[in-house]
């Protein structure tokens, strides 16, 4: 059995939202069954952004290692580890630091981006500019041939593709340039009819107890022209529409929409049955969640596990890299 | 035997000349009995100025083993290792990274200069860039309390001293600040009367056999003004009186002093004095050398020995860095 790798990881930087799952995070799973996977929790990654806090980085490592597993990451077939437990990752890093151009770094799109999206942190920092030689060698250290990618982050991956070429035309032939594997994401809206995002302060988290999500729906935004019971309304201009679509099946789509449109459905009723969707959605996961918090030992076991079958991996790559270096100097 | 610690290394980047062996290396015999002393190859650090051509890495990192053990550094009571064979040193430097603005590393007076110097290399690395943090790393994690500096290093220092300062202000008091072991080396001149340096191929190596030892001395300069035997010098003026103060004898360079101001003394025979006294110098360095050269495992066993010492203490302090830093997260 022998199955491509891809390879991906999450940056622990914040709570898991809706989007986060049914985008990213479900498409994982589906991936599990077709390639070797290797998924893992970026720690060092959120220290770029958030090296003043690292609490808080701790806490989100665990609930995101937790909603892995909860979304249905099986450790039986995929590796899940944490980027720090591989200390191989930092040797690399180190080694290709050498070969990428600063040039390179600076017109990473995302670098000026960031910087003033987070204007309230210090961010002119040595390792900010880094971010992509650590994330190139997060991929390449284990040769993976693919990584999922939304259509918007191919930039991203090119940066990887260059450095990996480079070692090779320096040294050695050891690094597949890593391909994007397209997957197309579910656009998931907010509580506000933007875009659900942390930032926004508009999402359902994975975490928020049902209570929570219930209040949140309750509460969401709807068509602005629909104020009153008997106003009929545009299903498209409705953020609950759009979790409907995701959440709801084809027929109460059907009937929603036609009862928004006729005045035949109130909003507290429409919401109601999302509400309901979300909650059987869920339930599983929250089920899964709950058990995993209560067992903290099975997850540090899984990460452990995880994190030494991937640090097998890598020290492989290591061999091949230190080897075409000509290093340590003295093997 | 609660000895101060002293770190120092030696960048694998060249062969060493008498004026490494009398100013840096002589002073790190030295210091060896007073202090608990890390002495290491820096073969990564190579890398920031040679990473378009490893293999020299690798020679001269060997070569610099071979002097270090051949000038009297002494396995038994100083740890003597090579940078990559303490992978510890990549995880900090990463670590490290996060919390270094990279306007301190613009500032650093060297990073211009050596840009400037080497215009024949791509320098605009990120690596270049970041040499200071891996210097730093090197420092810090034996938590050493010295460097061996000279006078004009001073600046190098500082910069190390204030990412351990950062370090222990955001996390935790991991880091004493490195302090300056201010050591005043004799200035060797070279074969054309200016400093010894490989970039003015005036110098004499360690490697060089005593032919050609006895070779460069016979043809180096003297005094230029002393044309004929008969003409009268000025020992101040001849690099091979510099020469002399270092490897003579008080007695010999009252003579020498006196022949040549009254030309007494020729400068042939001038320089046979030289010759055997740099002769009777080197002669138990050069047998050590080819002793270890004869028999490379002993090498790389002393290289094993003091890397596996070096990583050990690397790793403690590593504890203490992940621990205060909350890394890694599942631990
Ligand atoms: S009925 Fe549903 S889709 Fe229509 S506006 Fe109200 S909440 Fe939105
Ligand atoms: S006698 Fe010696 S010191 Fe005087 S000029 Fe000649 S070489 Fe130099």
């Amino acid at each position: 059995m022998n199955r491509e790798r891809v390879l991906s990881g999450m940056q622990a930087s914040g709570k898991l939202h809706l989007g986060n799952l049914v985008g990213a995070l479900k498409n994982w799973v589906d991936l599990q069954d077709k390639y070797d996977c290797f998924y893992f929790v970026a720690d060092w990654h959120a220290l770029t952004t958030g090296y003043a806090n690292p609490a808080s980085i701790k806490e989100n490592t665990n609930d995101l290692l937790i909603n892995f597993i909860a979304a249905g990451l099986n450790p039986d077939k995929s590796t899940i580890f944490i980027q720090s437990m591989v200390p191989q990752h930092a040797e690399l890093h180190l080694l290709l630091s050498m070969i990428t151009p600063i040039g390179w770094l600076e017109r990473v799109p995302t670098y000026k981006e960031k910087q003033e999206q987070l204007k309230d942190r210090d961010l002119s920092t040595y390792g900010f500019l880094g971010y992509p030689v650590l994330q190139t060698a997060d991929i390449i250290i284990y040769r993976a041939k693919f990584v999922p990618v939304g259509i918007d982050q191919f930039p991203h991956l090119e940066i990887s593709r260059e450095i990996a070429r480079r070692f090779n035309y320096l040294y050695k032939e050891v690094f597949p340039e890593p391909e994007g594997l397209l997957t197309e994401f579910p656009k998931v809206l907010g509580l506000d009819g933007r875009k659900m995002s942390k930032s926004y302060d508009n999402a359902i988290y994975l975490s928020d107890s049902p209570e929570i999500v219930e209040q949140k729906i309750r509460t969401m935004m709807t068509d602005p022209a629909r104020k009153r019971r008997t106003d009929k309304g545009e299903p498209e201009l409705s953020p609950v529409y759009h979790l409907h679509k995701i959440f709801s099946s084809k027929e109460e789509l059907d009937e929603i929409a036609h009862g928004c449109k006729t005045a035949g459905i109130g909003c507290i009723d429409c919401k109601k049955i999302l509400i309901k969707n979300v909650f059987a959605y869920m339930e599983p996961i929250w089920k899964k969640r709950n058990e995993l918090i209560s067992n903290p030992d099975s997850v540090l076991e899984i990460a452990q596990k995880g994190s030494e079958k991937a640090g097998k991996v890598a020290e492989e790559t290591m061999k091949l890299v230190r080897d075409a270096m000509g290093l340590p100097c003295m093997m």
